[in-house]
């Protein structure tokens, strides 16, 4: 299956036409049309697009919180599956998960773009569209970056600063024996999604499986919901949700005396899982225990939190979220899963390690 | 020529081997490590390598400063060329010096490493501890980043945070007629070194010659010296030199009513770059006004700055300081040269533009 999901390529304007300063003149037009377009308060930026670095003020009681995410060309992207638009936003979305899986607030990003023949100026206008319109709907702003060429291929790199109040970010560290953990959204959408693509669904075909498609090429970060989950001192230890539910809560309990039992009678398939496992002749549960990028937020509370955090999620416009097991005091450094029979076994296979051992 | 400058590549570890996050503990390690052999002062890191985010405490009356830079294999760099651990320490300088131009303090960086099957873990270690060195010895410390797979080369993503005073950074914009244009250190030696070791040299041979190889395999960036000028109020526009001496001096100019007046007589042009220019059979200038990445810093000061910067700059360990020209009224938006016989002509070939037009 090939999309084409607009891309000038070589039908558009070469970078050569406009030369490096012409392109950084378009591109910071396209960053200024959209944060004044969403109305984002840029106040805490003294130093914008244009110096040897830019500058933002921090509130005064804050800490600064900060996070970068690769994506490359052919590794981390495909541009037969992604339009530039949907890819400006995409890496948004991955670092604004960082910071929202803190309890902080997103303040400003700088990029770093390395750009090979194959990329029109139309085209990394519109991935600077895609970016700054994500950012924008969380209060962050662009405030630099660097360009600069290469012999093939494209390189995106973003940094997002962010801040919260000192010593209040929701670490990892957090967690305990003890503790209920949740999930919020449809964690294995992502990856069911992605299998349908592969399968040669392109989406427009069925309600149910185009949320799920939709959940791996257009992915939000739960900005709101992780900001209140720190701000009420609700989430004990709270993760983002980027390598699979597993391999995510996994990374909670490493070198750690305890564990994570996941009860799989809570575990939320809903409809659109059990209609992409039929399609696709899956187990439902799959999706949830292999790799998925869902950017949902994974944290843990005192059991005594369930009322605060069902009211918390109550109302339109949030997503689900969902008790999915707790913090035990054996299987240390391990998720296991409890079926409903009452076995209990390792919860495989893992998330994504970037370079698999096994060779 | 080819160099062998300690890759370990195929005969080394593969990352295969200890896995993705093997590899993260072991960079981690050297980290830890060279920050405390060098003693770096941690106390503003409230979170480390680790976490979904990284996090530092910004000092009370401070504003954040961010910059980031790319390096790409076979574009910015190649491994036949510099050795793993110079490659670590030169994209800290990149960044250290663009902190630098602002009369900051560099604090906290993170790294996006995308790592292709060319690269062993030996060699991602001497990147590191090269990086963590360079940053170490002006008070910083890697505090984050990410590490992925790519199918072949490697790209290395750095962005550094520092802190100036609010409302303190030196700024490009602060460049008015009538102020003294001064340049640090020995511009053009970058290139001049470059253009040796395209033309066979290898270092070893000659003192001078070395001295330019020197400058352009091991830049230093010029922290201390940025951070005085900032902090004593004499420098009232700063740029760091890493396009070139004229394209640099360019963006301080660029859509600003005034130009620069360089005066040929009072080009820092040293032995060294007259030997280079005898070998290389060309003339001493044209290194200094074509692209040279020296990581000096150019900047700005009002007329009667002479005492107190020629002080600044006085004492063991400090580089060279040279008024090299002045802003004058007219040639707006430029930079150019007079010569010593009174003739004014345009200062050119131009620096850096990664896409140059034309085609």
């Amino acid at each position: 299956m090939k999309r084409s999901p607009g891309w000038s390529g070589s039908k558009g304007t070469p970078i050569a036409a406009v030369g490096e300063f012409g392109l950084i003149d378009r591109l910071h037009r396209i960053v200024e049309e959209e944060t004044a377009r969403l109305g984002v308060t840029t106040d805490s930026v003294s130093i914008g697009i244009g110096d040897d670095t830019a500058a933002i003020r921090p509130s005064p009681g804050f800490e600064t919180l900060v996070t970068c995410d690769i994506q490359v060309d052919g590794r981390h992207f495909l541009r037969e599956w992604i339009t530039p638009h949907d890819l400006g936003a995409r890496i948004g979305t991955i670092n604004l998960s960082d910071i929202a899986a803190m309890g902080g607030i997103p303040r400003a990003a700088i990029v770093s773009l390395a750009i090979g023949p194959g990329a029109a100026v139309e085209d990394l206008e519109e991935l600077y569209r895609g970016l700054t319109r994500r950012l924008g709907e969380h209060g962050a702003t662009l405030i630099g970056g660097n360009v600069s060429g290469i012999s093939e291929g494209l390189i995106l790199d973003l940094t997002l600063l962010g801040e919260v109040e000192i010593g209040r970010a929701v670490r990892r560290s957090g967690v305990a024996p003890g503790q209920i953990v949740w999930a919020t959204g449809m964690p294995g959408a992502s990856a069911a999604g992605f299998a349908l693509l592969q399968a040669g669904w392109t989406g427009g075909e069925d309600g149910d499986l185009d949320a799920l498609i939709s959940a791996y090429l257009h992915p939000v970060p739960r900005v709101a919901e992780g900001r209140r989950l720190g701000e009420t001192g609700l989430a004990r230890a709270m993760i983002d949700l980027s390598d699979g539910l597993v391999g995510d809560l996994r990374h909670l309990v490493e070198r750690r005396p305890f564990g994570i039992l996941l009860r799989a009678e809570n575990l939320p398939i809903g409809e659109e899982l059990r209609r992409a496992a039929i399609e696709l002749g899956r187990s439902p549960q799959s999706f949830l225990l292999e790799a998925s990028d869902d950017y949902e937020l994974l944290f843990t509370t005192d059991p005594d939190a369930v009322d605060p955090v069902t009211e918390l999620f109550a109302g339109p416009g949030r997503p689900p979220v969902q008790p999915i097991g707790e913090v035990v005091g054996d299987f240390a450094g391990e998720v296991v899963l409890e079926d409903v029979d009452g076995r209990i076994r390792p919860a495989s296979p893992t998330g994504w390690d970037h370079f698999p051992s096994g060779g």
